[in-house]
């Protein structure tokens, strides 16, 4: 592995960034690419073969500006696509958000009873109630798709009454459950932005689970197996690349970011 | 003009449908080929460029197929691309539905204030704007993107608090202005199924106009000109064609269509 190259970082859109801000305040030496394809996003509501065609041109892309890991910031992608990727590339390390997000769920889950809310395309293959079972068989694992979390969180709309009551539709339901969760993970990178108003409804006694933090200590971990860390003192850069309109990026990205990105930073490029 | 062509129809997904849904009414005898791109859909938050690519995309798989007229369903694509399509097939008849739709609200309204609601991408590059004012250089158009009502829209909550709430944020404001529209424009083809709610927030003497109808209109003025009506008795037939996953083309679709649409009867493209 070569410590000087980027650690490569893809989402269908902005959601993504979420892990990126994380990785850089926990990896702070660490050149980072990101790669945000806006052209065909969102990528929660299509199938999974769609979204695993396009989860391979967008790695295929970073792979191509050469980058020593890859980090699917993208739930539905790494439900759909980490396998295919990690055989198109061997020898590259291939780091998902939903095994993390799984290992956190299970960490923090005292009752064994942990909720999930994603999109519909990672509800419907169930990915993290299999990645949960895989650590701790007896979790019992309710889940919801939030579909309309997505837009409101690109909105902007990220607290109030309209989001409350939106929260309150879908969370509800995971909540009268004789089995009440005590634990919720945000298995799409698009919801921390709401987590707020996620954790109001969800009430005390239940943690919500982010998967950005598992995941940069696993890129932590991997990097430091392989030798790989950038052994600099000062501050790595972040390099933003969209396949649509930086401008849009740039303005939607500071949401998820927590902090003004400007158009210029932003390269547009065509999958 | 072969009258015995289906009419091609075309969308980013399925809003397309409620013109699809009008056409059929107005046009019984005439075959309808329908293409909703879902595996990129939404396009009403890409760039221009982005749209017009992928518009180009469905409209060649369209007349790959043999049709005698198409209609651009989707009204971002007809902002941004109904001149390329033009140009690109200028024997092929191409309606889109912005024009239509400006039409029609020059028609209703009386006081010559005319609201637009639409997608990002069409509110931002002036479609309606322009279109209205080609009409009745005299009118004032006010102008509101409302993203959340395509995903309101897809999740199939039409009526209720929640969409109330969101309709309220998005359009009081253009109620509140001291030149008050009567006449209110629904510029994007997602949004005829929240027509009902849009309506209540309005209120009274604010008439509300869906392109679908002037659309069809349109195209029956388009296909008497050229002597391309099908002379058939009976009904005829529908056929559908999505980029994405057909069950959940069929099983949203049909909030659009506004009947049952069976899996079945959708078929898989690739673009």
């Amino acid at each position: 592995m070569d410590a000087h190259l980027p650690i490569g970082v893809f989402d269908s859109g902005m959601g993504g960034l979420t892990v990126l801000r994380v990785l850089r305040q926990r990896l702070p030496g660490e050149d980072l690419l990101y790669l945000g394809d806006t052209a065909r996003l969102p990528y929660g509501t299509k199938s999974r073969g769609t979204v695993a065609r396009y989860a391979a041109q967008a790695a295929a892309k970073l792979v191509e500006r050469r980058i020593k890991l890859l980090v699917v910031a993208c739930n539905t992608a790494s439900a759909a696509a980490l396998e295919d990727l990690r055989e198109l590339w061997p020898d590259l390390p291939v780091i998902g958000v939903v095994e993390p997000g799984a290992k956190a769920a299970c960490a923090a889950s005292r009752n064994g009873s942990i909720a999930v809310i994603a999109t519909e395309s990672t509800i419907a293959n169930q990915a993290y109630q299999r990645a949960i079972h895989k650590i701790s068989p007896q979790a019992r694992v309710s889940a919801r798709a939030c579909s309309l979390f997505v837009s409101l969180a690109e909105e902007g709309w990220l607290d109030g009454p309209i989001v409350e009551a939106v929260a309150e539709r879908y969370l509800i339901p995971l909540l009268i459950s004789p089995d009440k969760p005590d634990c919720l993970v945000l298995g799409c990178t698009h919801f921390p932005p709401l987590s707020a108003t996620i954790a109001k409804v969800m009430g005390h006694g239940v943690k919500i689970v982010d998967s950005a933090e598992s995941t940069a200590l696993e890129v932590e971990t991997a990097l430091s197996a392989a030798g790989g860390h950038n052994a600099r003192l000062g501050m790595g850069k972040a390099y933003f690349v969209t396949t649509d309109d930086a401008a849009r990026f740039s303005r939607i990205g500071s949401i998820f970011l927590g902090e003004a990105m400007a158009e210029q930073d932003v390269e547009l490029v065509n999958l």
